[in-house]
């Protein structure tokens, strides 16, 4: 193969608004990786690195946290709430829930659950929005619903407060219903909400949480982190069955240690959250963009034209949202910098000025 | 966290002969994730590693070759599997088979698959074995065989040769059959036959294999590798829906792209076996250790007491192979050195000469 | 047991208007049994009877349908549905659809599919509401649109007219998906609409139907109806694994063969749908009943008050059908007499009075 | 269509010896059909036959039983099995079981069940053949057997004593397994062993049952009968999401109410099993003919040469059991009479002399 740029297939220097899963790893995360390889340690999970970093989030979460790492988002969803429910039960989540739009129908196929979506103006559920579907117990032809699952930060770039999410906890377990967290992008939230991670997690009654770690800086790696372990059985035979046990775990486990052991998970979540409104106050005023919402995390909604839209992607990645609409998507990284936004912002203020 | 041994929760020294998932990453593996790192690149596979990984396999396997990396082998084995069948469809594979023992029903849980497992004497199929299996088409009463699943190397540290598997397709071919091949250790296969990959897969009609290269020295990660693209269909959702859709994919990319780009996977694979062979000669003729099985690849079976394997255990980690037997499996890493292998011997010796 | 009234344990001259599935069995379908009784026929479909209801369908549907009997109409639908689907497809339908409200799951479950549900004002999709979710195909993160199910006649007692099933159809097919039609009550469409069976499914190229016959008198059994045998594949053994293959499969055979194969689908069809019009009418002016809907087939739509309503229920069966507005549907069977409703509106009259 | 035999497509004079399920219904149950029949009941088992048919089936395993009717045979059994597994448990059978072999998958499809199956010389399964099986609990890596499945009588026409059955409960149960009986002939097994159905049942510690009567001359209709309430959930709901729940059961329990509420399911038991008797009596000394097994309930299997096998097949119904040996399965059902027998006998003593 032709090797460029010093051995590498891509300029280092590049960066875009399309994901944070376009970005890399960050370097402390490479290093750590590194600090865990060398010599033999027992695989899946037997290993002192998988331990530390269960302790490290006990930390966070409260000593009576379980936690078992998987490879990706999906995987923390779909066994988690498997983890959850029985083979009849039923899952409450938004229209706008990953679980629901984006993993390829995989909580249907692999754990044979129905999802009870419900339109939301912003991404969020409430107690009202929950009772569409909070109902039908006992009825032998009616799915049952048996979990919330709500996503901190949303896909929508929004965020709840530790106070929704109680009521949620309070209204969920009041019908007998457990409630779930996507976390992938929990970072995001904590940092936004000047909080720490269990203010709206285990201390608001929070049963069970996939704890994202990849869109944050890591390689690969998510968590099934169990914060109510009564509401759960066979996890690790899920995880197993489920293709998410990752034999060389000990990589698994120091990315995580690093992360939530030291303030990088904050660091990196405050910097991208910066980032975003950074550029939403830098394209805000700039004639036919709209920003569609104002930005809590790290992500920027804007509606503009298509064509410009298409001149714009020639020179950034960053995806279109809404297919209906037209609304774009720019979202920022642990490794955006001042000058990338800047720099994106000047074009789009250009392609604006120009059009 | 208390660390200990310059920042190392473990030895970095210290190996043993459980398991070739206990070493961790070849060092040029991990400089090729750094030259992967920095920037920002497509997510999901749309980038530059695993474009040069996709192309560094055709290079092995032939120009028709699809490729879709996943993160592990069970995952690889049942995309592969679901990607070749029917929802009615069953599959052949010996007792021994790790589909059939260690993957904790994943190929009924995941995709419904009944397989339909024959007793070997030695972790081979035959087209005779096959044959006890292979009939049933067209009953609707009746799972129907379609996929027979051999590996390359087997869980019994047995090598088929290129005529053996030859004669498997051209049988499962004649029946309306297709051949997938598990793969996890499919470099010592090819070391220990001396003979490129592609002559006991692509030259023989095998139509798929699981490809591994997480016991060979990779972090994490492994291939479908399609051979016969007539054979699946939608493969890209198989393995989305299954959860093996790694977001920051060209991190896997760029180990497969330097493990099979340069020949860093038969050197591995070849050391592995040659210690592998290195212990057995060692200990053969020690009194009351029997070889059970003469090392093809890079394990070593043999039985001895079974408080001289407890007391071993103490030193040194190696699993117990055969509940029933008390059968031991000693597996050797691309990591094992001479060292360690007389280190071993004479451990061996010394236990069998006092107890 | 303690019998009373001549044997049997409930009065045989009571009715209400709870459910087509409320009533018995026709008395020349209890004929056909008896005559299809006695001796031994081949088992699992392979006798005389299931030839001859094949035969008969055949005449309604055309030469080249093909049938499979199955036991009822989750079992009709989940079937139907898979036949058309790989493992990563999913259905288009409506919100109100059986198949997303009743069946407690099963395509989920049983099939792993997403149904991918859009609200409609009348139970009745359109090319327009069907494009809420007929995108992304190709896309691996996104599940495949591959069905358009429709019920004929709705659950909210609407009718398609042949035009609007053929443009879904043309609309469907466009887009490379196929059609299915969930026929419980498709002999009331058909009596509503004055046309043949086939007039709104072969004419119009419907790809697949459930065909009901045990609400329109039959014991139990139902078909999968195959009119495009092109876009199906493995029925037969989705029908056995789906544990819908009955082993006297005659006795299914034979009641599909008089109901079809004399007049009688459409006799009860049509006096069923005659009655629920004779209900609508003679409630029509009574103050404090709204008739919901104007009733096209055998089901009649209205709102009353909820104490009402609880009265009335003490001297009739019927449910309440839209918990959160208090309207009830009153549904009329082919065992329906015109004193029944004659004595209901007469009970309806007075509570109204009364209260 | 053109009728012949007074409206009859069949010879209702005609018996042969392929299959109990050839044979159509009791004349008694025929008549409890139409007595259940006419005027409205509740629907989905809230019907007074239903409730009448528990109470019967009370009586005969005690009044903590549960009773679930289902359609058939393959949905008793996935039913049954469901309740009392998790997503990652296994159920040890006998290589010959039903549930293995002739369900089409049926199990590992629909609820992600992994059989371990185990040879046996007899179809019966023993405490030393459930151990080949009984272990890895706790093993991430291993699924988790949870159900022991018998069938009584067996594949193999062979029958459990009460005391062999207590061994395999007591055994399972103190390795915290379930058992489950597949009791499709189980009135057959009764008869031969001369005691009441608790006898090797409820009496001696089976959990669950899927009891049968299609094959006892019921028209169709099988029961789930839980007989330890501890150790399922959600029968159900696993009922109708598994597709078995039938709309208008009434029918289903007035044929189990007849049967079960009277001797019919003795006497007709007593009877077939008595004509397979009196058939293997009658060609014991036909030389050609070996009888491979005595004959304990309607089965007789005997080895003939294939191509007489052949001839006979052309005048009589009946199979070919193995297809390595050539093995026959003759089948007695509730109506074979003696006369067939003794022509049956006839025609193969015939056969072998003329051969």
């Amino acid at each position: 193969m032709a090797d460029d740029m010093n051995g590498q297939h891509h300029d280092p220097g590049r960066r875009g608004f399309a994901s944070d899963n376009y970005a890399g790893v960050h370097a402390e995360i490479l290093d750590a990786l590194a600090r865990a390889n060398g010599g033999h340690v027992g695989s899946y999970g037997a290993d002192p690195y998988t331990d530390a970093a269960i302790e490290v989030l006990r930390g966070h979460f409260g000593a009576d946290a379980e936690v078992f790492f998987v490879f990706n988002g999906t995987g923390a969803n779909v066994v988690s709430l498997q983890a959850m429910t029985k083979r009849w039960d039923a899952v409450i989540c938004a229209e706008s829930a990953h679980i629901n739009v984006d993993e390829c129908g995989a909580p249907e196929k692999i754990a044979g659950l129905k999802l009870l979506s419900v339109a939301t103006p912003d991404g969020k559920l409430t107690p009202e929005l929950i009772d569409v579907h909070a109902w039908g117990w006992g009825d032998q032809h009616h799915v049952q619903p048996r979990v919330v699952s709500i996503t901190q930060s949303t896909e929508l770039g929004t965020v709840y407060t530790p106070d929704e999410i109680a009521a949620i906890c309070e209204h969920a377990h009041g019908l007998g219903m457990f409630v779930h967290i996507d976390g992938s992008r929990i970072g995001n939230a904590a940092a936004a909400l000047g909080v720490p991670l269990r203010a709206f997690t285990t201390d608001v009654g929070v049963d069970i949480v996939s704890l994202g770690g990849t869109k944050n800086g890591l390689m690969y790696g998510e968590a099934v982190l169990v914060l109510n372990p009564a509401a759960v059985t066979g996890v690790e035979f899920l995880r197993k069955a489920g293709m998410q046990l990752a034999s060389k775990m000990r990589f698994v486990g120091v990315q995580f240690e690093l992360l939530f052991g030291t303030d990088l998970w904050l660091r990196s979540a405050t910097h991208a959250n910066a980032m975003a409104r950074r550029l939403a106050d830098a394209v805000a005023d700039v004639p036919g963009v709209q920003i569609t919402r104002e930005p809590e995390v790290n992500s920027v909604y804007a509606v503009l034209p298509r064509e410009s839209t298409a001149r714009l992607q020639e020179q950034f990645f960053f995806y279109e949202w809404d297919r209906t609409t037209g609304e774009v998507r720019w979202m920022c990284a642990f490794d955006t910098t001042e000058q990338d936004v800047d720099d994106f912002a000047e074009a789009v203020r250009k392609e604006m000025a120009n059009r």
